[in-house]
């Protein structure tokens, strides 16, 4: 049992030199989280929503969920007032609502930097990256197999982007090494690559436990106990069935105090009904059950309100992204979210396309609008996603985060101060004359307008002359200078060698496995 | 004076055989406008709303606004009460307002086939494509000057979309026909091509009257007076500006009860100041302005409160489309017309990209569903705006027409009966099943899920088997697709002969003018 004194004797060491560390960073922009100054979106009347509500209690106590496999859940939900035969759990009508009380209605993801601590809930908007990936595209080198030197890479990428404000989770599936050790890579390349906030390991009950060993490591451990270091990402197999693997990992990060995102993943028509209202009846029922679990584990454990639904495509069976039916549930799960008073999730630049075209930009640019407007508190996917999920994309990274900074000047609403009236310009310039050099303008320009930092705004001669490039050759080039420009934030040597220590033992206590 | 004569004997044919012809035409998918289901997005509370009003009044009071080498109009201003001085109109607080409350909330725009009437104003929605680009671009030709065989194709498509309700007016230029007469060949090729509703000439008063003669040619000379066949668009010279050209166009479109879109045309920095609620009271002041005097002219003529604004990138003096900026004065600007009980035009698939990129779709798309939360009532360049409005590319025509039907699926909002609601599914396929098989899905898939009719859905290894177009190649054939199906709606031979015989009087009236 060495493992938790060398962690423990680096952790104390690591705290305060990786503070101090921090304190002469050499400084990357990095905007802030989103605090919204807009109105949310609401598509649903109160009665609606009611509607919805009382359809959910109804599935919760006729139909009920599965916990498979899990002793445990059923022996808590027994003890908490369930009706529980086999791994059917039915819930009388209110309890899960009543569950879901305990959880905070925000609570604060801290960051190794903490000026890259995150507010999730409330009035806020957290953007963090595509999660999940097997395969990886850029320009030149096309569709491949992800790599842990491509995860690195979208660790970086995701670091230097300034609108993104979180490291998220697996960036992508580094392929190359043994699926029970990826986590532990994946895991040391957030703490050390970036100083932004992350995701925790989900895939089997002893990653999430190596998780948050590891934040013990580079946090402390005692400070694991009191403060939220992790968001991480609970799918729940829709229909209604929560599998022992899923859970396993909720339960250790609830038990440790650590956030997790509750989150029915669907497909419209296929793990849903194909209407709208009936698959936000499910989504609210599923949510509903996983929070409430949550909070059975550990009363008060930060917890968000999750909603991956897409629609697919009766004709191929394909699943399809940036499409209304898509916008209409993320808005009416956001609502659902806000009436439990929980954080909520959804959205993402999310799209179908195998290219950073147009398609893609379309679609992605539909559920950014929508999740903006929605309400959604934590955005996964927010760059990169392409391909139904299926590839995290070099050039679609980018290209995203830069229209991320379009979410955060709408977010900030509009200025209605004597600066903002502009009265004083407006009878300046008088009729027919023009804005450009009167004070007004001159005092206000550089920050008047959001900006892209990639595409192009050039005269079609000086663009043609130029050689014509389009978005993905741009954003190409754009990958290639971050890369190139990349430096790490500074760490403390003693915790990283610590971390990297407790990477190689758990590595070698374990054989390789491979799916 | 044998025209008006002409004119009326082909009139009245026409009018009964066109109608008959029209019984018979082969049917051609169109949606019919949008009837929205969902509320508007309100950015401004009503304390910021009576704010802009009140700076708007002031503006109109103090400033001012100038109706250049127009006695008429100084006239009309000063018996309704305004301080003329020169060509400076300024109204007392509230005349603008009280002289709007005449124009109608809502009106029908006629087409040549009934079922493609529109209702403009309350909570419809009308979608009409690009206006105005003198170059096209496509995949073939790249880009070049629109000629008038480019205006005819984009006349084609935009018959030939189904989400498309509207032919629009200037598609593109027809740089190769004299500047003076290419209005009499846009609006035959509007009115013998397409069978959807229609814009006239605005570049000078008597093009409007040749616009208002033809629709007296087309739907009989006493059916002019009575209803509205065309919406044209009134451009103001902000700031403050009314030029006595599209202040003509302006009157005899009012006079002979014909639409108009009074609208100001803004580049954010340059014709308004560089704030949002700056640029809104000036919107306000000039929209209320146009509007106001429209009624002066003929009160009670259908008149649509625009608002074309967008920003400017301040680095290189470009113009900005799709920006966050341009997307919250929409929203206030949508407010301000609904409390003027108005209708209300903005939007567009604006960008200023080169080519139909991820740039251009996600201009394009940010602007979309702005426009669609906001209210929008009107339309202009939904489709086929590229380039800051200097080309009309026919890839992106199709790829944005694709989109529209996104905006239609959304409109409808939530169905919450109880085949909406779906319980019955979700206790049919219970926990860990699939909704595929179930009855609901079977019932319902066809028009559960809004779907692409270009955009790709195919897996990776089929799409890159068949070559792995990208959204511009998809684009690009679907294009010559329907170049080649099209077919023209049926049309009475004698009204087209007529129509022919009145472009040709008319053009040999006059010199070529070109610039």
């Amino acid at each position: 049992m060495s493992e938790p004194v060398t962690g423990a004797r680096h952790r104390r060491s690591g705290g305060g030199a990786a503070r101090r560390a921090e304190r002469t960073a050499p400084r990357i922009e990095a905007a802030p989280f989103i605090r919204r100054k807009i109105p949310n979106y609401e598509i649903l009347d109160d009665e609606g929503l009611a509607l919805i509500e009382a359809n959910a209690d109804r599935v919760l106590e006729e139909i009920g969920v599965t916990f498979a496999d899990n002793p445990g859940a059923l022996a808590r939900w027994r003890d908490a007032g369930a009706d529980v035969r086999g791994d059917r759990v039915r819930l009388p009508k209110g309890l899960a609502r009543s569950l879901c009380a305990t959880a905070p209605r925000t609570f604060i993801q801290r960051a190794r930097n903490p000026e890259r601590n995150v507010e999730i809930g409330g009035r806020s908007l957290v953007l963090a990256p595509v999660y999940g990936p097997p395969f990886v595209r850029d320009m030149e080198n096309g569709r491949r197999y992800a790599t842990i030197a491509d995860f690195r890479n979208f660790v970086k990428l995701a670091y230097m982007s300034k609108w993104v404000h979180h490291s998220g989770g697996t960036l992508c599936e580094p392929t190359d090494v043994a699926v029970n050790k990826r986590h532990l890579d994946m895991l040391l390349a957030h703490m050390t690559l970036s100083d932004k906030p992350f995701m925790g390991s989900v895939t089997a009950p002893e990653r999430a436990v190596d998780s948050i060993e590891m934040c013990r490591i580079l946090y402390g451990a005692d400070n694991v106990g009191l403060n939220c270091y992790m968001t991480s990402l609970i799918n729940i197999n829709s229909p209604l069935a929560f599998d022992a693997t899923m859970m396993g990992a909720l339960e250790a990060y609830a038990l440790a105090g650590q956030a997790t995102i509750v989150s029915p993943f669907i497909v419209g028509g296929a793990m849903a009904p194909v209407s709208v209202a009936g698959t936000l009846t499910q989504v609210l029922a599923e949510a509903m059950t996983g929070i409430a679990y949550a909070q059975l584990c550990n009363p008060g454990c930060p917890v968000i309100f999750g909603a991956f639904v897409t629609s697919i495509d009766m004709n191929s069976g394909a699943p399809t992204f940036g499409t209304p039916e898509a916008s209409k549930i993320l808005w009416g799960a956001g609502q659902l979210a806000r009436r439990l008073n929980l954080p909520f999730r959804s959205g993402g630049a999310l799209c179908g396309s195998k290219l950073p075209d147009a398609q893609a930009a379309y679609e992605s640019a539909n559920t950014l609008q929508a999740a903006l407007l929605g309400g959604v508190n934590f955005m996964l996917h927010a760059c990169g996603w392409l391909e139904g999920g299926l590839v995290s994309s070099y050039e679609k990274f980018v290209l995203d985060a830069d229209q991320l900074g379009v979410l955060h000047s709408l977010a900030a609403g509009v200025d209605l101060s004597e600066n903002g009236q502009a009265m004083g310009a407006i009878a300046e310039v008088g009729p027919g004359g023009h804005f450009l050099g009167c004070q007004h303008t001159q005092d206000n320009f550089k920050s008047a307008f959001w900006r892209t930092e990639l595409l192009d705004y050039r005269p079609f001669e000086t663009w043609a002359e130029a050689g014509g490039a389009d978005s993905m050759a741009l954003a190409n080039a754009r990958v290639r200078r971050l890369l190139t420009e990349y430096e790490a934030p500074p760490v403390d040597q003693g915790v990283v060698e610590a971390l990297e220590d407790f990477v190689a033992r758990r590595k070698a206590s374990e054989r390789d496995a491979f799916g």
